[in-house]
């Protein structure tokens, strides 16, 4: 099947046009595989889609990265718009799929699996899917099983992930050696950062190799940590189900003298669930993120804050992503050495000891406060209805990419448009709240909190984020 | 305050630029009021604005309509961004606001009126917001409640308006009148396309009378037919509820020997509701919208489609927008004069008195039909977190808005970004779903349900079409 | 098998005691077929239940109806307490049970299927269970399915029954034969009173037969209309259920002038739902129910009722029972013959257009009435934790009984315990909220709602329902 | 107020009868006030009470505790019924009520508190009725908020309690000092096993003072662990959230290559709510309560169990009350001296480090174990339905005691009535979990886990427990 290896590694395909027009392509087989057969594509013989009207996407149809602009600005960057293509290179009979789920759970993770599978199977014919166990290890060290409609006819109402999931074990010789023996040639990879960056380096091996193999991202990151897309699946449920934690924490600080509820939401290097969070709630007094740096002692500290909101309002709420005050963290833990280290990694438990500590000790103030950590009550949870037609559209997306041929990209909304973004925008760097941005100074409005900032940060600040992505200004999450 | 009325109606206000730039701008005070004062913004002295980076929006901020753009192809239609400005045009003391909510109930009105208020309260100190009871006609009819952060602090989480509704009631001079009396200088209007039409004339009456008075459409429609906006606050909480009567429907189907479901959903122009919910289930058999004429009897009809399912599958699910095949029910209707209107207009009742008749009478099939209208119980829920969100961003929009002069424009969502539409773009027409787009072929793909076309009708539709907005060639609702 | 065929039909079997000591005893197979073999129970040999002490039901147990009782008062009558025996009357290999589902859906129907499989398998180590589809005629119409506990696992969390229902198709004859003819000799029958008079006949065919089967009933009805047991299973889930519609009765009616929402419940000739769903909501006005007739007009009546609430409050949300008032909508349908009759016949419907005719011509006032029929939604549902925990005990109480040698019996709780009960006292009258009961006063009081009663009715009442039942004083549902 | 102080403490007043009868009565105003007034109540000329036949309790209406009994078995203990007496001891004028909650939330405090005022100022027409706010110290540390229908109008459909409560805080001679101060005479004590303790301490007080005042108690324990009543309030709604736990976790397992989910519930001594969301869900394979002592390491034990788990299934779900293995706790924390004690009290985290240390270590296999702690989101839920009529009348009942003289006692369900239990029957122990009864059996059975006893042990237990409560054999919680 593989005629020409090519050896080298892939370059991005740049593509310019007029005022400043410029478009970031994705691989395509017949880039390193010569004379490659065509075929009609037999959505047109499907009559779900003979009845649609230019039902195949422009071959120059493309979206672009910056949307706000002005009368005279450049266009920037734009991304090669998903979609169902005229041609397709590969004859339905002769796709031999599979499908792998790496890292932790996201509500949707079943969705998509089930599209992928409905959307092989009902729009282009195509009767072999492979479920790989339990994440990248599974394509050499566990079972495999076979996938089709009435296999995943329900799973998209339950949490969780069919396939078994698991975190690590890419040996990518291992994994290209199991593709190529077990005669594989659409692999789609659900996973975040991590999981994309191991698709990219399978990409590059199938591509030195020169397999007919389309290697196919799907992001998946409950914390909404990958670049350039609108936002990820599962994080509207994860964000609604956040809601709970945030009631209650909310109904036992108010019940109590002095109450104080501190809710643990995911967010390891990314704010933005516990932002969307506290601003749908309402009932939040203070949200922490990694992207804010905050401290606790002192004027305009968070011992300061939380004592004013005490006297002003008798209790209060507070919000803490995993990932944030780390620095505070890493300061204290080699101070105390001798403490147990596992305590001390988790953020939201060490403020609350340390919240507690401060009130009881220095202030002589009796406080109560209790901490809810709800993580793996809303990764487990199944999608909603909004998540579930979002995977089912980006699944399609995937799936029509891959029978076109496209190789090596990240299937992803790009202002609410499905596209094909090359791997190494995807896995450049992580997707984070910006604080010197709009969305964060409306959570600061709402929650009265302070910003944690000196005048002197604000001022480094600007400079140093100068040359931002056009997005910067505005965040990319959600309707902003 | 009103120094030279302005008698003529008023134009649109279109700039043009290189590419093909079209601006589609909306009125300002200044437009029909001379050598008005300005302020600066409050916000910058703000403490969780002032750490914001380029805070304000820039006065050249355009977002695009078109969002799927070619290489050389032209850049068409934008509108103002939403945000807030460096200088305002009304002192904050001298701000004296209404609020009016008009038409049937709709997730997240509650939320839009909260942040309104504390919107022009937390952000701009305006401290004089009047809440206008029962709709337009509470202008001139009944009483009016003072609104303040503490009076709407947890309206957001009931469903409903706290204002209470009203359809009809709209005598523009009364109104305006009403207005001059009170002395009110900025009205928000939250309602769907019949009230945004009537937000216009008002507009048209307080600019002829020389007002300096902003007013501001903000778009309700639970049934997302508000053209140009992506989607409508309340949509995503519709769309979510709607499962639960697509559940049942299922589960009585499924109980029973050729058990048929049908679940009424709303939608009277526009079949978003019922196409989503669709798609988010996967248990529906057949989704019938206004947008796609179907028929009964005869081959290719809906008769014979559901007599086909039960002998496949034992059971199904129908979804019907209510105003799915009204051209059905005036043939219907005329014929069956005798009978009880009231009945015959509700098409869903209509249909499935008319599958019973066929079965029983024509087939002699016992069929278990189930009839399930969720209407109310879906429009009277709280919003969920994501239409709490996005209900927040809508409002805050709108605020600044209008502090920065703007007037006689809608706060909408464009392609995720927030903007100002001018009135006659949103009342123009309706939003509709294109049954020859992707989005209802992935609906057809996903039923399996015929496409009650003839081929000749597509022909047609194809020539009849021609001249749609960019959009149409992929719906604007939702992450597509 | 049968060995020598009784004829007669069975008596009851009464045993009496001291202190006026009833028992009703339930019929045994020993009563007709001399000469059975015992056998130990094989529970005493698993691990689970090894560990308990006393874990086998004394044979004298037996549960009292009467439960409010004086110092010097008669015992009265007693149930048979459920449990294991020491000894049972069928070897666990020769037990081949069959599980059928009758009537409407309820939830935790699938709960019971699932628990009385698990029950023999587990505790029993029976293999054999076969399920009967869609209902009685399944006996003899239909295919049916082998039932073990893989299949079953998850079944328990999906509203509905796996083996379908059906109303009628009550052949004895032709059930027998296809149960003798199977080898059936455990039959469990879930259904309402109509079923369990089914279940009385097959028993007392079965018994006339000589067959050694156990005939057992298992009381389904969502509207708790059986009479004897505490509450039927699925109701407290119907009752939370409920409080949707309710809650969005409320809404609507709040958000309107003069807004009305009205809530039709379950109950064709028992109000328990929609008393119970009143007394937890608190948010209704008025509660109609089929034990207290009313009246519309005049004095007293309810559209004077209406008027008054709409004069304080605003707004009134009304809850009807399906089976309220069928006496007026008897009256009505004689004299209005000419129209439709299948509208006329939902009280509902016709309450509610008699409330908008009313005020829009007799009193001119303009009114928002919103209907809202949930019931399809209530009853899809799966069953809540509370209804899990007692469809477990149910089923396993039934299993146990079966085993004993027990049969023609219903399994239900008295006053909190689990017990046989005879067919007769299930199947001898209906369960009903009885208005002169102090339940009954209680949501008089919580609604404010006229009593619809004439001094007169009430002490004629009085009179006539004297020789109650000992629970009458007391109503028999749930917690009082 | 106060005339004739009797300074000893109350005796139990007990009532014999025929047959073994005995009950258990519960002291009045009359007991230690001589020629106190009475009055006819109110109640007979409320509209919707005047058509209840025999409205008023009979003054010779008891409850059996013991409801299994035998033909000729003595009658055993009984409690006075609950309900409206024909006189009162207070004219409605001159009630002063106050209503305080103690302890830690449980879903239905609300509720208790909004029908204690409604049936207060609706059934008897009081009108002064007092919250003390924050618990028992707040009757003399803190402020007092008048109740009254308006006030509490909405405030069951939230959670916790708006009189906010706290733990302690007992100065007996403070509060009844505050009482008499106030001049109040209606005293309603909500909260568990410590706060009636202190109730029954605060009527004796009164008593010895000679004061005209009824104290009740309400029984809250979310833990169920009150005795003699059937169940507490609030209990069925944990129970029903808690399996939102229960599934997260088992979707986290089955995701996972030996996936272990361990849900911490509530039951700091009884294992009640563990009990019960472990046979409504069905899919936890081990549950372990306070009652049940169990070991980790060995034959029986439970790492053997759950290697045997993994192995069968792939993944397990673990239940822990709070309270389990307290002993392995004390055990292990004299050990390991130097670590962090916090960490070692809370057995589950405890538990779960000792699982991961034991497999990682001892047994090389690598396993992925989450837990969750869903305690703060279970207590902080507003109450479901069902506890919400529960409530109701328990409040009701509550109100009916005391303004017919009766003081001294705690409201509760008995068999499914509502009675007047003395408080030394309510505070001499706590309910427990008979692990040698039926109901713990049917979990052993359900869950098929080791019963970590040694037949020793059992033999002993039998010994030990012989002279029980006749509830012992049956449990005495929820319908068994």
């Amino acid at each position: 099947m593989a005629s020409s290896a090519s050896p080298e590694t892939s370059k991005p395909k740049i593509i310019t046009g007029p005022g400043g027009y410029v478009l970031q392509d994705v691989p395509h087989l017949s880039d390193y595989i010569p004379d490659l057969l065509v075929y009609s594509n037999p959505l047109q013989d499907n009559p779900a889609y003979s009845v649609v009207k230019q039902y195949f996407v422009h071959v120059d149809d493309t979206v672009p990265q910056k949307i706000v602009v002005h009368k005279d600005g450049p266009r920037g960057v734009h991304f090669r718009r998903a979609g169902p293509r005229q041609k397709v290179y590969f004859h339905s009979d002769d796709v031999h799929a599979c499908i792998v789920t790496c890292g932790g759970l996201c509500p949707g993770l079943n969705t998509v699996i089930r599209e992928i599978v409905c959307g092989l199977y009902h729009m282009y014919g195509v009767k072999k899917v492979l479920g790989i166990d339990g994440g990248y290890r599974g394509f050499y060290a566990k079972n495999t099983v076979n996938l089709n409609p009435k296999v995943v006819n329900d799973i998209h109402k339950r949490g969780g992930t069919i396939l078994g999931t698991s975190r690590g074990g890419h040996d990518t010789a291992k994994i290209v050696d199991s593709i190529q023996d077990r005669g594989i040639n659409q692999v789609y990879i659900i996973g975040g950062d991590g999981t994309q960056r191991g698709a990219s380096v399978i990409f590059e091996e199938v591509r030195r190799r020169g397999l007919k193999v389309s290697v196919v991202g799907i992001p998946k990151t409950i914390d909404n940590d990958v670049p350039v897309i609108d936002k990820s699946f599962g994080f509207d449920t994860a964000v609604e189900e956040a809601q709970r934690a945030i009631n209650a924490a909310h109904v036992e600080a108010q019940s109590f003298e002095n109450g104080i509820g501190l809710v643990k939401l995911m967010g390891r290097y990314s704010g933005f669930i516990a932002m969307h969070a506290t601003l749908a709630s309402r009932d939040v007094d203070c949200c922490l993120i990694p992207e804010s740096p905050f401290y606790l002692e002192g004027p305009g500290g968070l011992f300061e804050y939380i004592e004013r909101r005490l006297k002003e309002n008798g209790h209060m709420v507070l919000v803490i992503a995993e990932g944030a005050g780390q620095e505070l963290l890493a300061e204290s833990s080699t101070q105390k050495d001798a403490s147990g280290n596992k305590l001390l990694q988790d953020v939201a438990l060490w403020v609350s000891q340390r919240i507690k500590d401060h009130f009881s000790k220095e202030r002589k103030m009796t406080i109560n406060l209790k901490y809810i950590d709800p993580t793996y009550m809303i990764r487990a949870i199944p999608s909603n209805a909004s998540d579930n037609v979002y995977c089912t559209l980006l699944a399609q997306s995937a799936v029509h990419g891959a029978m076109a041929g496209y190789t090596g990209y990240t299937s992803g909304l790009v202002n609410g448009r499905q596209t094909y973004i090359p791997f190494y925008r995807i896995t450049e760097k992580q997707n984070h709240v910006v604080i010197t941005d709009r969305m964060w100074a409306r959570l600061l409005s709402s929650t009265n909190q302070p910003s944690f900032l000196h005048p002197k940060d604000i001022i480094e600040d600007k400079v140093d984020e100068e040359p931002a992505s056009p997005l910067l200004d505005n965040g990319n999450c959600g309707p902003n």
